[in-house]
């Protein structure tokens, strides 16, 4: 492997250029021409325009990406997350084409990618999964009294539902009837599928999940969790790691459960269980993401390992860099997503020109991985992270200094951001203390966040 | 303490405004006119101008930093490197003005800033000293009897030398005669001090230095060694912590040696024993630096401390914030430091203002601390230093890979940089292997260097 494919834009395809490099690779960007004068784009050995900004016609563009990778003679596509790095069709089409797809096969990217499905495969595997239905409700009867049996609230999901869309939270019968009808409905129309599931409500529930990664010889480890619990519409925005509240017994009988089913799946590269923990730290499989995420820096601070290049080696075919024993915890480590949103605004993008802007990296523990620079633009095509700050240290209380002190450093002038947001949440005594779910944002801290920044 | 003044500028300055801000103080900048945009002036919670961009007239002016020390109602002073930082006269007018002097006492300066003092002190409590004169040589009858009992080629050296200064190397008699006559003259001119001592000539020793720090309450730790070999004209050029070839036991030793020394001299806050190590690992005290120096940066990610943190901790009256069981060697940690000169032509500064930079922060293990930004003015009253790149690996092979795709992602307009040269010296299989003394740079690679550079 010589030459790789970035199918993706922004801050990954950086980091990725910069893993490529390190590796004695050659990195190959392609961008739209929203992109043309992104940073990724002139750090790349060669870049190729391959459509417009709009996602469809560049970044989800299949046959433009595949063109690129046999044109540049590439070895291999390094999806990033979005786009098409959950896509089975584009990790099959690129084996037809002799490329290698840094990433898992599609059969396994096809199991995970349907809730239901992977459910089952999980629970074979003696992974905790969600008490539901087995399988499908076929209809509004057989739908109440799975309900029935697992008791309200539940959760009624659509099979090609995700990141939020097609679940309904359904407290009593009537309102199940209801909801049954609707989501179906619905389904059918945005993804052609009509298939829903029950499952227990576990809104009240943290998002741990752990990241795991094998290489083509049989070697799996796991690396410490990370709490991500604190979300607003699905969207992830500090994440940390290890979870304030989850002790190493814990940890090390999640990874043993994760091990076992990446094992019993096969699968191959990177991949992060997300599991609902609810209060009595019994932990349930909600889904796979079959690719890397955006959080995983914090993975790689805490475990010490390089988890983009050790994607690239294992995909060249190449034993794991590491092992098990490297992987333990090392300090505590945090993220902040700085986007181009206005919080006091419903969190709406705020897209523009990056007139000038102060990163503050520098010193100890502090790291910024970030695919902008000044004149940069905020596209409104592509999501809105501007940069991901990351603090290492050796306790949770030093790190939120530092990164407090980073967030007040940090400058932009061009576009709005969520920094003060961030900066506020960061001082937050339930943050602090650990004491935070899957809600916390939107049910507790978002409301009084609101009504204290409405009377200023 | 609430409000630190910061008697330096640039980088050093910056990091230590971070520093205070994470400890929730106010930072007081003082600068020259020079430095009137700096962004350590920016950076700063209140920042007075103390003179003109001659030294003497601001950095070095004890009565203007002290008059705007008491104006401003700081409790300490922090001097960072260079300047006053080992003026044992501005430690003690700092007491007397009744303001905490951030580094050890007055007389400990004085004790150890006078070489062959120091010398005398180090011997007494069991650190390996420099077969030399004891004490100073009256006249040329003494030093030639000295110089045949310990062999040549020897060292003269004057008392109040320094930096490479006051130094010459003979082979000798007749050259040690004539030494003898010249260096007491330029001595007593540059110095108003005409004492000379003898040493051993160890230019072919590993310029191995380890630095400790000690709280009020006599905690003492030592941190893991740093080859600072790699230097030209004195000056350091990539530092690695540890030592390619030191081993865990000879760690300790050394250790072991510093710690009693600190105690014995009542040592308070940070500072640097200098060693001379030769062929057979045998280290012999050279100098002790009683301040901060540039490249702490490497011990700080390889024993995962914070330096200047701890040192401002420590001057509080506070406890040490880790012992000596968290400061064991962590990984591999190398520092370059990127100047502002031509090493094509014999690494003449190169002054100018940076019209754009591009500086390669992001990913795992890349930390640059840096004073400046696009815009910044490289002034010719200052060295050249724009900005010190340090990576922190497990293994010294990785460490390499990553500052090498860093140096060369790195870029900078408007002023010339070392940084091919350092790409170059990265590269050299005797730095791999750990294979250089402090003559290398200067006796063997940059004469290739040079002679190579020239046929392009």
């Amino acid at each position: 492997m010589k030459k790789v494919l970035i199918a993706n834009r922004g801050e990954i395809a950086v980091q990725t250029i910069r893993a490529l490099h390190e590796l004695n690779m050659e990195a190959v960007a392609v961008y739209s021409t929203a992109d043309a004068d992104g940073l990724f784009v002139k750090m790349a050995d060669e870049a190729i325009c391959i459509g417009s900004g709009l996602p469809t016609d560049s970044y989800l563009n299949m046959g433009a990406v595949l063109d690129a990778a046999v044109l540049t003679g590439s070895d291999a596509i390094f999806p990033g997350y979005g786009f098409l790095s959950e896509n089975s069709d584009f990790a099959e089409l690129c084996k037809e084409y002799g490329l290698k797809f840094i990433g898992p096969s599609a059969e396994v990217i096809d199991l995970m990618g349907n809730k239901s499905n992977a459910k089952a495969a999980m629970q074979k595997l003696g992974v905790p999964t969600i008490p539901g239905s087995d399988g499908f409700v076929k209809d509004v009867a057989s739908a109440v009294k799975v309900a029935e049996k697992i008791g309200y609230p539940v959760m009624l999901k659509a099979a090609a539902g995700g990141g939020g869309k097609g679940i309904r939270k359904v407290n009593n019968q009537s309102e199940l009837k209801k909801a049954f009808v609707d989501t179906k409905r619905e389904s059918k129309l945005s993804y052609g599928d009509d298939r829903l599931y029950l499952e227990k409500d576990l809104s009240d529930a943290k998002h741990i999940e752990m990241q795991a990664i094998a290489d083509q010889q049989g070697h799996v480890v796991f690396f410490p969790e990370r709490d991500c619990s604190l979300q607003r519409n699905h969207q992830k925005i500090i994440e940390e790691s290890p979870c304030s509240v989850i002790s190493p017994a814990e940890r090390a009988h999640m990874g043993e459960v994760v091990v076992k089913a990446m094992k019993g799946i096969h699968y191959e590269n990177t991949g992060t269980f997300e599991f609902l923990m609810d209060r009595e730290h019994r932990f349930y499989f909600m889904e796979m993401n079959t690719r890397l995420q955006v959080e995983h820096t914090i993975t790689e601070e805490v475990a010490g390992v390089e988890l983009i290049k050790a994607m690239i080696i294992v995909a060249a075919g190449n034993n794991l860099p590491f092992t098990q024993l490297d992987c333990g915890v090392k300090g505590y480590a945090l993220e902040c997503r700085i986007n181009a949103e206005d919080p006091a605004n419903n969190f709406q993008p705020t897209p523009g020109t990056i007139k000038s802007v102060h990163f503050p990296f520098g010193t100890k523990g502090v790291r910024i991985d970030s695919g902008v620079e000044t004149g940069s633009k905020i596209s409104p095509f592509y999501d809105s992270m501007i940069a991901k700050i990351i603090v290492h240290m050796p306790t949770k209380k030093t790190a939120v200094q530092k990164m407090l002190r980073a967030l007040k450093e940090f400058e932009i002038s061009g576009v709005k951001t969520n920094r003060e947001f961030l900066v506020d949440l960061l001082q937050d005594k339930h943050f602090l203390a650990g004491d935070f779910n899957n809600r916390y944002i939107e049910d507790v801290f978002l409301k009084d966040w609101v009504s204290q920044h409405e009377e200023k």
